[in-house]
């Protein structure tokens, strides 16, 4: 999979592309991920990539020129150009996984600014956010979206990373963990965990999931119960 | 306010932590954000902060002395303990402003590991997930909080960069934005953006943002004609 991120901010991108498993699958070649200074696209003399809106108001928004001409530098053929924007799809595991399926993806992240609407319309082909809050920009939801796409590339997740935050694959919240020392500063752990009866514990363990998701998840609970 | 990060891969925070809004909020003085190993309080003298889950199963459990440790030494007072963690609260923009309020937190990242129950019982104070999908660690949705927070810190946030990613405030997606030039490569822009009349523009942009949120949000349609 080649994943392109154009941002006017690529230093922030460094810390989470050079760690933790991104990085793994890079050294791998399971993925190949790269980013662009949206400004290196620019044919303004300054390397202006705003200005004021059409029709008055604040803040400034993306010109048009920079991104068409960025897009069709790195599209090719079947690329897909995803846009992080708090107008997209709420990112969910089955909207990750769709994208995963794609050979090749350009990620566009706008940053305060507005984006030129003739962009969206002629060339953006996905649009993703993150969730219903307030970003600065799409630098951090394009991360999610790197991180949540890079796990589902074959190859790249082994057992050990497949514990706490798998929960959604299963349509349950994990049940709670515990490891040593049994016994921590008077606090104990369940008693089945230690008793080595595993039946005994994947029941507990399933009841406890069941629980902890009707309790803090009644929507996740009532559609895992309508797909029985 | 004070935010302090508690992560076994400081690094990743390096790239977000020194860029844009919170690298301004940062130096203004405005927020103190610190990031902490999470290793360099544990007592095992291989610095091992995981172990195998109680009752087998795979992958590994952050242990609870390093966990305990680490938030002793670093609470004041009335310090919330907010960990990252799928089964946690979604997070919205109301979820971010109560958090806002508070003077002091301490944001605990999980990373493919589960984490001791006994600690998630006895000092965690909120438990907030970024949404229903599956990332490798609690990092990259602790740095979309944190951008969440820094944005509602008062003097933060200045005109310019309160366009775009603010949908969430108003009830409302954003109408479209054009920028400059008017005509650019056979595009044109809608001409009541250039028309001059104020009260027009105010009218098209007012239609274009509840015919988007309508058919691209119902949910966020639907709750915003409630409140009417």
């Amino acid at each position: 999979m080649r994943i392109d991120i154009l941002t006017l901010f690529p230093k922030m991108f460094e810390g989470v592309l050079g760690e933790s498993i991104i990085k793994r699958a890079r050294k791998k070649g399971k993925v190949d991920v790269r980013v662009h200074n949206l400004r290196d696209w620019t044919d303004d003399k300054h390397r202006k990539v705003d200005d004021k809106p059409f029709g008055g108001g604040p803040g400034m928004v993306i010109k048009p020129q920079p991104l068409f001409d960025a897009v069709s530098a790195l599209k090719r053929g079947a690329s897909r150009v995803v846009l992080m924007t708090p107008q997209g799809k709420t990112l969910t595991q089955s909207v990750a996984k769709k994208i995963s399926g794609y050979k090749h993806i350009i990620i566009v992240c706008g940053h305060y600014e507005g984006i030129d609407e003739r962009f969206r319309r002629k060339l953006v082909t996905d649009e993703i956010s993150l969730g219903d809050f307030v970003l600065t920009g799409g630098e951090i939801p394009a991360m999610a979206l790197v991180d949540s796409l890079v796990r589902l590339v074959p190859g790249v997740v082994g057992d050990r990373d497949s514990l706490e935050f798998e929960s959604f694959a299963s349509g349950l919240l994990e049940y709670p963990q515990y490891t040593r020392p049994a016994e921590f500063r008077g606090l104990g752990v369940p008693g089945v965990l230690l008793s080595g009866d595993h039946n005994k514990i994947d029941v507990w363990r399933r009841e406890m999931a069941m629980k902890r998701t009707r309790s803090r998840r009644p929507d996740m609970y009532k559609k895992m119960k309508e797909k029985k």
